[in-house]
């Protein structure tokens, strides 16, 4: 069976308000698109973070979402959501 | 043939500085993230933004594909990518 590699891998982190949490950015955003002619509704701006970790997939897919939930996001206001992917190697 | 549908979408725009341009505020995550005893590299802080828009399907992506290029994002600075689902009915 094949051990647990290091690896390097690449995390995308999603974190957005809650939605019972007003988005006063989000609302200007809207606002400025109507102003354009442009028509949308529920226009809600969160952050998307990207970084890299090494490590074993395991204790990596721990880390991060330790980090997620405690570090990239607070709780109280905002729900976070993320994904992880094996880094591509850089062309040498 | 079924005729194109006037319907309500779900857009995600993904805005993320551009590989050339230096990101302080991934620089400040990433230095936090260290004093945290959390090694990471390469964080990149961007915006998530989700709209809804109504319309047909063809409009509707073309709608967002100028909205995304000309008002959410900075072409000089920033890349932008979107995805477009049909979105899920409320309930009632």
């Amino acid at each position: 069976m094949p051990q647990d590699q290091t690896k390097t891998y690449q995390a995308k982190v999603f974190v957005t308000l809650k939605p019972s949490i007003l988005d006063p950015q989000g609302r200007t955003v809207e606002r400025s698109l109507s102003h354009l002619g442009q028509q949308v509704s529920g226009v809600r701006v969160g952050k998307y973070i990207e970084l890299q970790l090494e490590g074993e997939r395991g204790e990596v897919e721990s880390r991060l979402k330790d980090m997620a939930e405690n570090v990239l996001s607070n709780p109280v206001m905002e729900n976070v959501r993320w994904e992880l992917e094996e880094a591509a190697l850089e062309p040498a």
